[in-house]
């Protein structure tokens, strides 16, 4: 465990939280600074900076905490729809290098956007596609 | 299966993929409009709308392909860090009815950004996560 991570002493009871669900192995509770109100975050207790490092026993237990979370944010808010997110080193705007899910209430016209989306040219799509597949 | 699916068609074989991995359960392939080139999807083979309908069998080894992938796109582009997305439902800007988690290559700078941060007022955390709860 990091001595300095914040999601570690919230799991350690150093830090306080506003605790959504706890089992044995994973905790989830309110975003302070919510994208929406009910914004909640899903963690394993056990310390693990992005996905790359969480094992296969975490990991085959994980979404299903998700899910339950999910299905509580939509109730509990409201809401007609729940975005999932999940940042991995600050490149992708990762702010605690502790991993969490984000789940996040959403409803039409919030204001929310998409990333803009590009497309390939010519063979650029095989290229990357090729690529990519090596490492699988 | 969604008749009418995208993404049932492409399982099926009926229209093209750039496909990255498939297995028994799960197929991973390019997003013909990617966020960022190399941009990938990972999705059921079985037609399931959102999460919410997304039996525990599936959920249990969703995440590990998802690593998978993202392992292998982090490797094939050369990314600093990658982002994990996932919509449910159309308020949640969820374009194919058909689940799929986003996997997105990131690097330092490339102006895609996060969402706005908000804050709650006085007691109004304790009411969401009173709200919230109560459904889990």
């Amino acid at each position: 465990m990091g001595n300095d991570c914040i999601f570690c002493k919230i799991v350690k009871g150093e830090l306080p939280c506003s605790k959504l669900y706890e089992d044995e192995m994973f905790l989830a509770f309110l975003d302070l600074y919510p994208v929406k109100k009910g914004h909640a975050l899903v963690i394993p207790k056990e310390h693990y900076e992005t996905i790359f490092d969480v094992p296969e026993n975490v990991l085959e237990k994980y979404l299903s905490v998700i899910k339950k979370v999910a299905v509580a944010v939509k109730k509990g808010t409201d809401a007609k729809g729940i975005n999932l997110a999940q940042a991995n080193h600050k490149a992708a705007n990762q702010a605690i290098p502790h991993i969490h899910f984000h789940v996040i209430p959403r409803d039409e016209g919030d204001g929310l956007g998409s990333w803009p989306q590009g497309k390939y040219e010519d063979r650029e799509m095989d290229e990357f596609r090729e690529k990519i597949a090596e490492h699988i």
